[in-house]
C-alpha cells in the first residue's frame, strides 16, 4: 500500500531542499540552516508545543498560517530563539530574507529554530546563510538529506522518510524530515518535523488531518516526558499529484489520513529509537481497553516509567513495574484482568496474567529482551479500544548527555 | 519550637519497637521484620497509595482502621505482598500472630509490606519472626533504629526523626521512621512511613491532620515520578502526653498540625536526598504564584524534570530547563514574569528575570551547584501563593540500581 521511496521532503512533486553552514553558534562546524522550498504556493498546516514558554518562530508560524498557505520553510539549529528579546522581530526578518531570495511573499515563509534557550541571536549568520541555502536548493534526494542533517542537534543520525501511495489512480507522495532525540533537550531544544506532499488538499482538511493524527502518534511518543518550548510539526501540500482536491471528509480524505498516520508512526519510531542515550526502542501496545483515552494513557504510562525504562536497559523482565505503571495511570478502570507479554523478534514471553505472575522462563525472557526493539503487549480484557506508545530505555548515556550539555 | 530528641518512633510516651531477621527472602541476611507496639490502644490514621494496583496490607489497614484505633504496626521488607494470591488472608494471619503474642485485638494490628511484587509469600517466616520481634521490643532509641533498619530496601541509611514540642504547657513528642528511596522501586517497592505521638487527639482529627499535611509534603516529593503500589503512611497517637484531647479544629489542633507538617517536611528531605542513586537534594520553592494548586504543580514540575535532574547532576546552571518545566505545568498562568535563582550554602545566583536570561557568572553558578543541597527559587510575581517540592538529581547510579534490580 505504501512504497518507500528515496528523497525525504524532496520526494513529493514540487519541492526542493538544502542544508548549509552559516555559523549560528560561533566556532561550531556543523551545518545549521535548512531550507525547504516549493515551486508553487502550498496548502499548509502546523501543530505546535503546548508549553506556555514558546519559541518566537512559533508565533510567526501561527501568524503566517492564518491564511492556510505557505511556500517555504526555514530552519536553524544551534539557537532556539526562545526567551530572547526581539525574537519575533528576528524570525520575521529571517522570513524577509528568504522571501527576497526566492521571490515569494514573506508571509508564505515558515520559520523554525532549535538550540539553546535564552541566548542572544542575530541576523548576521542568516544574511550569509540564506542566499547560500537558496543557491544549494535541489529536488534531488541529497537536498532532503542535507536539510535533515542541518536541523540535527543531539540526534545520532539524520531522520528522513518518504513513500508513495495511490489516491484514485493518481500516484501521490508523502515525505518527512525530523530532528529530536528528547521530547525536549532545551539546550538543543526540541522536536522539529517537516512534511511535504503533492496531494491536492484544502488548507482546512490538511489542518484537520494533522490535528487528528497527532494525538495517536506524536503525543504518544516520549523520551523523557519533557515537552519542549519549540516542538513544531509543519506540512506543505503542493497539489501537484493531480488528484481531485480533497475539500471534505470522505474516502479520499481517509486515504490521506491513513498515509499521514503511517508516516507519523514511522517517524515516532525513529525519534524514540534514537532517544538521547537510548539503546532500545520500546513500543507499548495496549488492547482490550475500555476506551481510547485509557488505552492511550496506559500505553504512555508504561513507556514513560523511569523504573521500567531502567529495567529494559538492564534487560530485566521486571513485569511488576509494568503493572505498577498501569496502576497509576489516571482514569477509572479495572486492572485485575490485565495480561502482559514481552515481545521481540526473538520471541514472546507471557509474564503476567490477570494482574498476577504468569510462570515464565527467565532465560527465554532474557533472550527476548536482548533485542533492540521491545514490544510490551498489554491486554486489559475490558473493552475493545487499543493504542500504541513509543519510548526508549533509560541509560547511563541519557544522564551523561543531559548532565553536561552546554559545555 | 521543636527540639530534636533521639528515639524515632520510641520517643513518644507509650511506644516500643524492634527489628529482627526472619528470612522473608531466602538466603538474605538483612533484618526484614519491624514491630511498633503501643502500651495503650491509640487513635490511629493512615493515608495510602492512589495506585489502582494496591498491596494486600493496605486493604487490611483500611479495614482495621475503620474504628480509628490501633495498637501495633507490623512491617516486613523483602516481599510487597502485592499481586499475589491470598495476599489479604496472609496479611490477616500475620496480624493474628502479632495480636496473640501481644495479647491485643487482631483488628488493632496494622500490617505493611515492601519488596518484590507478585512473588509468593508464606506465613512461615512470620511464625518465627513475630515472637522474636515481640521479645526484642524496647522503648529505648535502639528499638526505633532496629525497626527503621528492618524496613529498609534500597535506602542507604535508616531514616528516623523525633522532636518534642509544647501544647498548652504539656511536653509532647512526635517521631517517625520511614523507608523509600524511589517514590517506588517496585522490586523493593514503596515508601513506608510510620509516625508515633503521645498527643491526645481524636481519630477523626488525627485523620484530618494527616490528610491535610500530605498534599503539601509527601505529594510534593519525588524521586522518579513513579507511584508505588504499597505507599503507606500510618500514625498512632497514644494520648499519654496528658494534654486536653484535641477533638475539634482550634489552636491546639493548629499546633499539632504544624508539628505534623514539620516532621513530614523533614522526612521528605530525607527520602528525596537519599533517592536512588542521588548525589544531591533538590528543593524547589515557588513564591508569587496565583494560587496554591499552581504553586504546588510548578514546584513539582521542576524537581521531576529528568532534564533538569540530569543538569543538576552535571552541576550545569541550565536555567532554560527550569523555565521549560515551569512552562509545561498544567494550569492557566502567566510565565512571562518568572524569576529564577539558584541557591545553596555557597551562595545565590540570579539566572533568569522575567522569563529571560539574567546575566550571571558561570563560575559563581558552578560554586553554588557544587553543594549537596540545591534550592531552586522561583518567583512567579503573579500572586501570593507559595509551595515547596523535594527531589533529587538523576545519576548514573539511578540507572544502575534500577537496571539490574532483581539479580
Amino acid at each position: 500500500m505504501y512504497t518507500e521511496v528515496p528523497g525525504g521532503v524532496c520526494a513529493a512533486k514540487g519541492f526542493s531542499a538544502s542544508g548549509v553552514h552559516c555559523g549560528i553558534r560561533p566556532n561550531h562546524p556543523k551545518a545549521d540552516l535548512a531550507l525547504i522550498s516549493a515551486d508553487v504556493r502550498c496548502a499548509a498546516a502546523g501543530v505546535y508545543t503546548t508549553n506556555k514558554v514558546c519559541g518566537a518562530p512559533i508565533t510567526v508560524d501561527r501568524l503566517h498560517l492564518q491564511d492556510g498557505y505557505a511556500q517555504a520553510v526555514i530552519v536553524n539549529s544551534g539557537n532556539a530563539n526562545t526567551c530572547a528579546a526581539n525574537g519575533v522581530e528576528l524570525a520575521l526578518s529571517v522570513c524577509g530574507l528568504v522571501a527576497d531570495q526566492l521571490g515569494i511573499q514573506k508571509e508564505d515563509v515558515l520559520p523554525a529554530s532549535t538550540g539553546v534557550i535564552g541566548q542572544p541571536m542575530t541576523l548576521t549568520p542568516f544574511e550569509k546563510g540564506v542566499p547560500l541555502a537558496v543557491q544549494e536548493l535541489t529536488n534531488e534526494p541529497s537536498g532532503s538529506l542535507q536539510a535533515a542533517t542541518a536541523i540535527m542537534t543531539t540526534d545520532t543520525y539524520p531522520k528522513e522518510y518518504a513513500f508513495s501511495f495511490t489516491l484514485h489512480g493518481k500516484t501521490c507522495h508523502l515525505g518527512a524530515i525530523g530532528k529530536g532525540s528528547g521530547m525536549i533537550a532545551p539546550n538543543m531544544a526540541t522536536m522539529l518535523e517537516f512534511y511535504t506532499t503533492d496531494v491536492a488538499i484544502s488548507p482546512a482538511m490538511l489542518q484537520k488531518a494533522l490535528k487528528d493524527v497527532v494525538p495517536g502518534t506524536y503525543n504518544q511518543m516520549s523520551v523523557d516526558r519533557d515537552t519542549s518550548t519549540n516542538d513544531t510539526l509543519l506540512i506543505l501540500a503542493s497539489g501537484l499529484a493531480g488528484n481531485e482536491p480533497i475539500t471534505a471528509p470522505g474516502e479520499d480524505y481517509d486515504v490521506f489520513y491513513q498515509a499521514l498516520t503511517a508516516i507519523a508512526e514511522h517517524m515516532c519510531r525513529e525519534h524514540a529509537g534514537d532517544g538521547e542515550g537510548a539503546s532500545k526502542l520500546l513500543v507499548c501496545e495496549v488492547s482490550g481497553a475500555p476506551d481510547l483515552t485509557i488505552a492511550r494513557a496506559v500505553s504512555r504510562s508504561v513507556v514513560t516509567s523511569d523504573l521500567l525504562k531502567s529495567a529494559m536497559f538492564g534487560e530485566d523482565a521486571n513485569w511488576g513495574r509494568i503493572l505498577c505503571a498501569i496502576g497509576y495511570t489516571p482514569g477509572d478502570f479495572d486492572v485485575s484482568r490485565v495480561d502482559v507479554r514481552l515481545h521481540s523478534q526473538a520471541g514472546t514471553v507471557w509474564v503476567c496474567e490477570n494482574a498476577a505472575y504468569h510462570p515464565f522462563s527467565e532465560e527465554e525472557a532474557a533472550k527476548v529482551l536482548k533485542e533492540k526493539e521491545i514490544d510490551i503487549l498489554v491486554d486489559m480484557k475490558s473493552g475493545s479500544s487499543s493504542a500504541k506508545a513509543w519510548g526508549c530505555d533509560l541509560t547511563y548515556d541519557y544522564v551523561k548527555i543531559n548532565g553536561d550539555y552546554r559545555t
